[in-house]
């Protein structure tokens, strides 16, 4: 299991007893009227394992294929990436997950020379199944690969989508291998659906860990035993005002999608009018040490008294590079980590920048994960998602919406239609 | 030159003549005491390129290398990857840049697998010249390719560091080749110095003309011919209680490391103790378009308005990648795009999000690229550090150092020590 360490002094003295049964009472009522469809993913998801191997069973092309192209921005690209950022150097498919997840022209072009047709299965994912960035660059790969949408290509091509969306429909029409994900899940909370699950089993992960570690937490937490996580939800949401943001710092290059995906979750969950409405929300900062310590880490020092900061780290990166024993002379000073591995001195440098933090009074945790794994990382999400939730329920906004970003999507079809 | 638009309805009106006349005189004071050494970088630097082209010439091992590794965390690397990435899809040099820059056992292990010795040149940036994590790497390299000190293997060994610190004496003792940044510079202000010169000359950049690009804007602001940056740093700083962060909301994956070099600049310049002993500065954060509309942006418009967004976005990618005139059955409401070109497309995109914000009455601006080239990205750095430096006399902070983070480096070694 994941390990879980939180400056006492800050975390327990927030805890409120009925704040955090109110809505721990929410979160629960969420999960069974179905309201939020995220919280039993980690076990109706595993259906999906079954349908993945008879799919691979019926499907020979699939062994020759290289490279799983995921077309999906936001929620619907964010999880399964951050997953396999922080797996990959372990994994022992030879199958690649490539992500059209930005539009620009130089990034579309760059990522479009990377790969073949012949050696290529192409995953759109949309859950309203008419996102203008996705579905622009599904018809340039048509188009550039020369796909028929009649011809035999169309078993290289699989949609994610909502059940009956557009993209479904047009699925249906053509005979495009489809994966839906439950309605009553949206985007950023999508990760342990099809939209997670179909491309990493595809590229040789091990979803079922995946699954199950998510479940592990999520059990722990709706038996009532991870009291933790209430009192964190408790200081984040009472000291909202003062703590504006919270910063999570990651030790490990590894884990650097992990905390863009943690942003959108945050960020789009939260950032809401409340049932009062009022303005609220608290703003998601992802950092990664140690480079972070030689750019942002001032700030949170010696800046107004506005973070939270939250750690994750990695106990056994189970690599072995050292640093080697050797002295340069007139450099000796930094000789004593000599002998030493790299991983000891991250480590030692994240546990030596939280104890800096907390030396001014800066509410800091830490989350370690044992090492690397399908199943930590499984932990991991559930972990944030629920932290998420809570949250929300405790500021009292509509967790899973995100209402303001539709007045941009009509003026830019206004701007097409001058 | 850049094209700058803001909100005059936040930005005019916040306009305070003494306060900005006195931060232009604190400004205009560093650079001709030499307080800050940055400020005359773009004349300075000039003369690297002599000394590069005189390097070249005389290290015929140069016309095989293939890979300029730059070891550097930080400012020490930050600043020359931010042009790195801007440029190099329009670069003609067949060498790349690889950056080691940040340090866990994984992230070293796959950096250290993607090149070779006798295609590279290896240069170590610290300007302390005693780095911990940077000198360790530095150490690795030599010692996992057998790289021999007394050997003939040091030409391909360089050094960029202060004069005379610890680097610098230990190059010198082995006869590697060494380029100093001036004293006065300090990390996070130093891309126009040798830190970032010299590896972007080898790289294949012309560098002469990003050095233009940045004399251009800093004459024209030290004529008094630039009112708008003036404005936006009396704004920033007069609602620092109100507006704690600024977004960099940057439209092309190109720009993402420039945004983290900003985010290096502002935090580790503004984020101080000031004159009267409060702590304070402004909190910077970085989002890359049009993914981040899918993540962040719905926090900016419905959560607590406490953010200031400046956009950046690219006029003429000079790419032609179009959407093709392609209607799918049942998805014909993303047609309004078609025949259009994905440049088009996100630049709508970010005159629309910037029009949602603005209805929102959130304070934005834009600065436009005409395109991706040396002299504008010159533009834009020196455009930034001014601004960075005007806050700070505005704030009357030390802009040029970071005591904070001394404590976590005692406490890393003491770690070491038990």
């Amino acid at each position: 299991m994941l390990k879980f360490k939180e400056n006492r002094s800050f975390y327990a003295y927030a805890y409120d007893e009925t704040l955090a049964a109110n809505a721990y009472r929410i979160v629960k009522n969420e999960k069974e009227s179905g309201e939020a469809g995220y919280y039993t993913l980690p076990s109706v998801s595993k259906v999906l394992i079954g349908q993945l191997q008879t799919y691979e069973r019926e499907n020979d092309f699939l062994e020759n294929t290289e490279t799983i192209v995921v077309i999906g921005i936001g929620g619907s690209s964010l999880g399964a990436k951050a997953v396999d950022s922080m797996l990959k150097h372990k994994k022992k498919s030879r199958r690649k997950l490539l992500f059209f997840e930005n539009f620009d022209p130089l990034t579309v072009t760059q990522t479009i020379g990377q790969f073949n047709k012949e050696n290529s299965l192409f995953i759109c994912v949309s859950k309203s199944g008419g996102t203008i960035e996705t579905i622009s660059t599904f018809k340039t790969i048509l188009h550039h690969f020369g796909i028929g949408l009649e011809s035999e290509d169309t078993k290289r091509l699989m949609v994610i989508t909502d059940k009956d969306s557009p993209l479904s429909r047009f699925a249906e029409m053509y005979g495009i291998k489809e994966f839906n994900l439950p309605l009553n899940v949206v985007g950023r909370f999508s990760v342990l659906s099809a939209v997670g699950i179909v491309p990493l089993y595809l590229a040789g992960y091990d979803v079922h860990a995946l699954l199950d570690g998510a479940e592990a937490y999520e059990t722990m937490f709706f038996e009532g035993k991870s009291k933790e996580i209430l009192e964190k939800a408790c200081f984040m949401f009472r000291n909202r005002d003062r703590y504006t943001m919270n910063v999570l710092f990651v030790y490990a290059n590894a884990l650097e999608d992990f905390a863009k995906w943690y942003v959108q979750l945050w960020a789009e969950s939260l950032g809401k009018i409340d049932a009062k409405g009022e303005k609220v929300g608290l703003t998601p900062i992802g950092l990664t040490g140690s480079a972070d310590q030689h750019s942002f880490l001032q700030l949170i020092l010696e800046g107004p008294e506005n973070k939270t900061v939250t750690f994750i780290n990695i106990e056994d990166f189970e690599n072995e590079l050292s640093i080697p024993e050797m002295t340069l002379p007139y450099i000796e000073k930094t000789d004593f980590i000599n002998g030493r591995s790299f991983g000891e001195l991250i480590n030692a440098q994240c546990n030596a920048t939280m104890e800096s933090i907390e030396e001014m009074k800066i509410p800091t945790d830490k989350i370690t994960l044992p090492k690397l794994s399908e199943a930590h990382c499984g932990e991991l999400i559930i972990y944030f998602e629920i932290l998420t939730s809570l949250i929300g329920a405790m500021s009292e906004v509509n967790t899973y919406n995100q209402p303001g970003v539709e007045l941009g999507k009509m003026i830019l079809k206004e701007k097409f239609q001058e």
